[in-house]
């Protein structure tokens, strides 16, 4: 058991906590809370740091008869850690008592341009992490291919981001590209409508049709879409807005799209 | 100027920073930022501080014809402060400089039912402040007509929630009701449908209709709503989820449901 906060790993695991450089360096991320740990892919998993107390609440599971996540720790290994040691390496403010360290994915462009109509999110230059995890959560409820970032987006492998995924960072499907331009294009040439979420767009979302091909840019929080970028879009569109509502909360608008290109291929 | 942090009156809005019951007594809120204030009813605002620096940035702005501000602060008064005291009363880690002390405000149940189609928004026992802000932000955006709230549900004043609501505070009438039972019983004798979003639903909500007086039941983030309140909902609605999504986040299920209920009302 590990049981000093001086000790060499507890380091390294703060550093990765805290560091999307040493994170993105060492090819790793953090997966916190047990929700995490059971639907973590065994494949990508390096680590896992647990405390006593929630280890005798797993095995309490196991005599209840739940197996499965005695089976997990034993494929993917432990290492215990005191109370104290967990809370130092931990980022939320009730720790749950389990920590995984976690191989990032890459994935390929034509992973998240797979079947016939894609159903994309791009996002620029997004800045909130509780935001970014949200739309991944959300987008995989709806059914998306991936999310494609631009290079200053906030780190997809941010604490707060892999929380808030709820899980579904393991399974949706993504990319940081460099340049948003060119992503755009491309995605044209393969018969994708790219949509821009716009205060000066015309037509409302719920007027248009989602049901073949389709990705939508939303911008950062506080700024919008980059002028170039949204130009590229074949059309602009606008969420309606009552009362004296100026705009929404990115990852609202970003559901609020998702889920009417789901209602328009399910009806 | 106030330039000690041991002033009393700066110990005094610490308390009202932190503390519910405090607010409660003294029947105010707080709400931080340019944009709060700007919108603020003047009828409601008790007083404001200000930093000196931004002080001079609104008189910049002055000079450039926009004398918005300015007026309003005649109107208001304000007090200055030093940096170092607004650093204390401030709740953000980037204060802006400005922070308004402002009387709650209360509404009659008949003002959330004005109209002859009410949209509302009920919440079993809520806990983050920031999908309440959301809540209210996205419903304005959305055309609802109030948010009725259990007891329990986290308290609207927190300056989170402020924060969030991105100044839907001051025109989304709300209310917290001790029986949320008799609430909804109330509810269905004015002809209002009472649509319970559960896991265990059976209609997807694109498939009803929300055209007629309508009020969504969303409850707790971790345990959903409590039994008994569910069972009296005239239907429970589910939002489709692909992939391995469990559930949305509560904010993100409120805004798909009143956007779902403004595509249809204005078809």
């Amino acid at each position: 058991m590990i049981t000093s906060t001086a000790n060499q790993r507890v380091k390294q695991i703060v550093q990765w906590q805290t560091k999307a450089k040493t994170r993105r360096q060492d090819g790793i991320f953090l997966a916190e809370g047990l929700k995490m740990y059971e639907e973590a892919p065994v494949g990508l998993i390096r680590e896992v740091y647990l405390t006593e107390p929630l280890l005798q609440r797993l095995i309490c599971r196991r005599e209840q008869g739940d197996i499965y996540i005695e089976e997990k720790l034993k494929k993917t290994g432990y290492e215990l850690v005191s109370e104290e040691v967990f809370t130092r390496i931990s980022d939320t403010r009730s720790p749950q008592g389990i920590l995984t360290v976690m191989d990032q994915q890459t994935y390929e462009p034509e992973q998240l341009l797979e079947g016939e109509k894609p159903l994309l999110v791009l996002l620029e230059d997004l800045q909130d992490p509780g935001n970014l995890g949200t739309i991944l959560r959300t987008g995989e409820g709806a059914g998306i291919t991936g999310v494609i970032m631009s290079r200053n987006t906030v780190d997809i492998y941010n604490p707060k981001t892999i929380r808030s995924t709820m899980g579904s960072i393991y399974r949706v499907p993504f990319l940081y590209v460099e340049s948003m331009e060119e992503t755009i294009r491309l995605l044209q040439k393969k018969g994708i409508r790219v949509y821009a979420a716009h205060l000066q767009g015309q037509a409302y979302y719920s007027s248009l049709s989602f049901t073949g091909g389709t990705a939508f840019l939303i911008g950062n929080e506080g700024n919008g879409l980059r002028r170039e970028t949204a130009d590229l879009a074949d059309s602009y569109l606008k969420i309606p807005m009552e009362g004296r509502v100026e705009s929404l909360n990115a990852a609202i608008a970003a559901s609020l799209l998702v889920y009417e290109a789901h209602r328009q291929r399910h009806m």
